[in-house]
């Protein structure tokens, strides 16, 4: 964690990339049972923090991205780069195209 | 089932991305003989869900997809993500591309 | 057989693909011999029944395609994704530039 | 040979296959001693019988094709599919741009 | 280090690659003690210390790049060329497109 | 040698392959000492002897080549197709693009 | 390198590649010590002395290089085809693209 982390204030992803801030486990059921860790399963949903500016198409333009911060995104289960920011948070930076889906929750 | 699920209200797929509801797996006969799991086949068709706006082309224009929701489609036997929506139901997302044909029953 | 066949009343391809119905494999010589399965070899043509609207090119406009419903075809020996729509008939999706050639017969 | 050769009439290549009659293996030397097959080595020559209308471009345009019938061509030793019309003879589909070369005998 | 090293007064990197010092890693924490080597983690940011004018798109014409000399970078795990210049300095060359994300530290 | 040689009066690359006749080995040093094989190593080198109307761009138009029948080129050390004209010459089809460069000599 | 070098009088790279020569090991210290070959590195820079017109763009114009004979050049450390040239010197053909950095020493 200590790597990079402490001292980014900001961190502006470039071209398609979009940085996700992953949900965190459910690790109680509603009845307040813990869950086993194993048994929580892999969390594949989690919320836009940071948009690239899009990525560039054959000319060289730049392709606007269709996501924006705050959206609730579908993760794929493989893919992307964890990136440390703050502790205990999953940052994660997928491409544009990587995003499965936006989530109305 | 957890995961993911509980929470969604509305799920829209990123790009070309379609989400198809697969259709129950026939397990019984119309006689009402219960058929064994293993005799079932796998399900290689069901009904749209929802469209994504569709692919970028190379200049990044966004190209309209061919299929529309509540469209009953053929699926390639693998390929597509599957998605934990409800319980009991087989959600998977396909690349409009993936998509084999369209079907009327 | 079960799984997808009974309902379909008709089957629209998606893009370049081309449904084919195989032609059936010569089973009797001319003198009416039984040749054994082993020596009727592969039968690599068929008709085609179904053709979809044709590919997208790179600016997302379609293509339409080179083969017609009627079409006597030659086949890849690989390649094409079996379809169960019929008892005993062999039903196969190729794209377009697959097919080798068409046929006069 | 009796797949799909007998009823065959005519075989129309698709885009831009090109249908080859591969020349025969000299057997015996100009004095009439009989060559073993081993030695005959692999005929890597042939005349087009068959052309296709030409491949499309990326904008689906067709391009006419640098081959016409009657033309010697000079084979790649590997590649073609090879297609059972006439017995004891072998008709291989190549794409044009798998032709080597054309020759002049 | 000796090998290339010694002469360099200027680097300029061509077409879309990025000259990257890397940060050096965390070596004490905060308080004063020394954190083992193999506890402190990758060093994954730099700063910008030279850029290439851009790469060529399909037409062959430069696009400009999107970080500039100065800039905090968040560097992708593998990847990136390491290149001698000063001791005890780690330099790297990445293609801009490599560069996950700008930082604001 | 057999194969094809005997018959070929000309032969006119396809597209954007040229005909190469490869420089003969020296197989003697200048005093006349003769070099083992081993030692005289693969040569790299030969004669434009046909050059093909060029290779087709993306809009299926021909460009033209930039090597003229009677240069000498640098050929690469694997990749070619070898072909059977003449007896004891070394004759080779290369894409011109694989030629690494002219030679004056 | 008797194989190709005797003769040549002047190299003229294809398309975009570009003839370096690469700058010879350090073997001694300043101070006048003997480097073992072990320790002396592998030398990754050099001197252009032939550069070709420009590679082609998709629409088969040449794109000029961006590199000119005299510059010094930082090499990758694969890559690259040797060629014999001159006794004890070593030349090697890398495509524009491949070079990673012009250098000012």
């Amino acid at each position: 964690m200590a790597k990079t982390a402490a001292a980014i204030k900001k961190l502006m992803p470039m071209f398609d990339r979009v940085l996700v801030l992953r949900a965190e486990a459910v690790t109680k059921t509603k009845g307040g049972i813990v869950i086993p860790e194993k048994s929580q399963g892999k969390v594949l949903h989690g919320t836009v923090v940071a948009v690239g500016p899009g990525a560039r198409n054959q000319n060289g333009e730049i392709v606007p991205p269709q996501v924006a911060v705050g959206d609730n995104v579908l993760l794929p289960e493989y893919g992307g780069t964890k990136v440390e920011i703050e502790e205990n948070k999953e940052y994660h930076l997928f491409r544009e195209t990587d995003i499965l889906a936006k989530l109305e929750m």
